[in-house]
């Protein structure tokens, strides 16, 4: 069983009226209802705001979060730092981590993967084509080729991050950009999963085919191995032959 | 100075007056012509075309081409099998090839690659933009973003290629599709970039953008070292130490 | 559950005494053996050889085969080039191929990955460490780092393959060299993983290590999708919101 | 010409005798020195060191920088995180970085990649081996294979960095361990070349081969772009046709 914990920075939801109608529950809120349905008895969802204490994500939740989605925008600021770094503690150690659209712009992605994650953007409504560039990963099963968002923010490159591990999906975008919306890396011993759909203005993730990727996701990015980040051993000569 | 040789096909031009009366001098003389133009003397351009002897590839005319850029489409099936293990040969010993838009079915490409290389495709002659996604990469220098073809072929994915090693241009169409138009490879010593602009329906490789892009590639793609391809020495023990 | 075709050139076993006081039941018996005993319940195995009708592989067997596993070294050019299509139309579908150690030279490596695959060889006996350098790769899982292989033949750089999509292992041998000796490819929608310890001059099979490595391997290889090798479809206009 | 700027720590060279004896105008007197011998007029060359203000490194000199070699140990700590941030936005912006042996551990460097840079070591003096895996490399060009360092620190596996953008060279020691002791990264515009031969305590900076290395890797790491960390700006519809 995957034990996701879904992180919602949970600002435009309690702010912005509009919204809230599409998100009574919260982006995390409507998040983890999705990964409930497709995932089932398969996985344990839990989730986490801002505006708890320790963003809610003390020690002991990471130690028993397989996979953290993380959806920001506003706020990216308030993240407090000591957090940040326990949750890239975490990852290295092998949480898989599922950062949302507007979290390109996060401190734990850019922490990351070092870059600066700038892109273009406009936020106007028009229609975003997903497609699938490899159709044999496991993200990519059952994903409809392509996936038809009616209206989306648009997000377009360059977007600035090192060469994915794995490049999955490819968007367009109605004004004619593209973008490489869904990249795999691995950072450590944890898996990291960049997936664009899903402004704050949309429904977004109601569409059934983003629940699935995001399912996918989640068991893709369960840890494989789990423990400290490694230190730097002193290794005699031999060692390995005790 | 990088010696190329360009290789086309050379059917469509002399058997459809259209696409004669876009390239009069075929295909390859306009590729030819647009290297000599953008690389001046840092470059010499030789042509070969499929009815010559050997399709003009000769193995004295190989170990003097330093980058062999190949467009064909409806004869693939005519090149002989001998001539395409040159061409490999050549490549994994350094040569660089530059395969051009339907050589994405090309033996070689395929030889090379090891997929299918299938696509999707539609002539309708819509309009093809193409975004760089690695700005720094020597291919992208001076391109702009996006390149604007008013009117192409559409290819789009899912592409079956190998994951490239360095992904420089994606293109999307009018019709919502993308397509991951400019790869690198390397096989053996030898660097490959596919390039998917430039069907024979249209004046594609007349287009300024388009040209700059080939003189990039031109200069990306000559070895830096050349010799046979290596076979499997028997290596004594300390033999480094002599 | 997976399903396991082994295939074994099975040469060296019926010719050479001392190959076959190290494994009676061929090569590829001992790979079967390991199989079981490593997955249990989890996989099913059979084993083909060269000297059968089509080598085992009719197109019936291969149809039923998640992962073929490839032994081959002295008898590579008996290898009819019609079952090589078979296999690698299999593998670019889906089916998952393991190639081992002397199978760098076999036809469908060679085939899937484009290149000479040449290496430094030098059989002395001499002791081998295959080191990991991804231990959150599912093959690594529960795989001693080191693994101590007394003797072996050594295989050593230049090994001539494309950049892998994922490096694994990394061998040392007492003689100095270094190997890229656990590489995973994609090609198409089939994994490929090549793993190099195993000649026939020594009981690398009976390994524990080595047995834990191939069933880890057969379990990452195993196909997510499963089907024919995509052509290249004509896509009208719009044909996504049929 | 590349305009190179050779950073060190510069603390051993003052403080311990046996260090000074083998580098008395400091280790980085010894780079600048072999880069200068390497490259002659098609390199200009200063040094930097962690006691001068700003640590050497202010934003003129970075502007003025197209590669910034960067060798630290005992004082990683001491590195300002604000020159950090400097050299991070240059280096995003298109300078390049060769992060020597130590700085695996350089605030810089873990900056830039986002993982823990831990490996395992052993300081006895052993053989050091240094193996090409990729000839074709620019980097590579005309070095030993393999380059015999006769007594070194041991660097070995696991390393915990991302999978290299390329892999130039992998290292064996004479205790048996192995290491990617030459790897190669893009982050942002900026080139990076992590190579592992070069403690202290012994004249690795002295060797020829070793010379030759990092005056291959200045050219390579040289931008071909330079600017600002680029930021996410908004883009109307159509703004490529303006």
């Amino acid at each position: 069983m995957v034990r996701v914990t879904v992180w919602g920075e949970n600002v435009h939801e309690r702010n912005e009226e509009a919204v809230r109608a599409i998100y009574p529950d919260g982006m995390h809120g409507a998040i983890a209802a999705g990964l409930k349905e497709y995932l089932g008895d398969a996985v344990s969802v839990r989730t986490a705001t801002l505006d708890q204490p320790e963003h809610g994500l003390a020690q002991d939740v990471l130690d028993a979060t397989d996979v953290l989605t993380w959806w920001g925008h506003i706020a990216h600021d308030q993240v407090d730092d000591a957090v940040v770094e326990r949750v890239h503690a975490a990852m290295l150690g092998g949480m898989g981590l599922l950062a949302l659209h507007s979290a390109h712009y996060s401190k734990i992605l850019k922490r990351a993967l070092g870059t600066s994650c700038s892109l273009r953007w406009r936020n106007v409504g028009e229609r975003e084509l997903v497609w699938t560039v490899n159709p044999a990963h496991p993200i990519a099963a059952g994903v409809p080729h392509p996936i038809v968002i009616d209206a989306q923010e648009m997000y377009g490159e360059h977007f600035d991050i090192p060469e994915p591990d794995e490049l999955v999906f490819i968007s367009s975008f109605a004004g004619g950009e593209v973008f490489r919306g869904g990249c795999c890396f691995q950072r450590g011993a944890g898996r990291i999963f960049y997936f664009s759909p899903g402004d704050q203005d949309y429904p977004v993730y109601h569409h059934p085919a983003i629940k699935r990727v995001l399912a996918n996701a989640a068991r893709w990015a369960a840890p494989r191995t789990r423990g400290p980040v490694p230190d730097a051993p002193n290794a005699p000569r031999d060692w390995y032959l005790a």
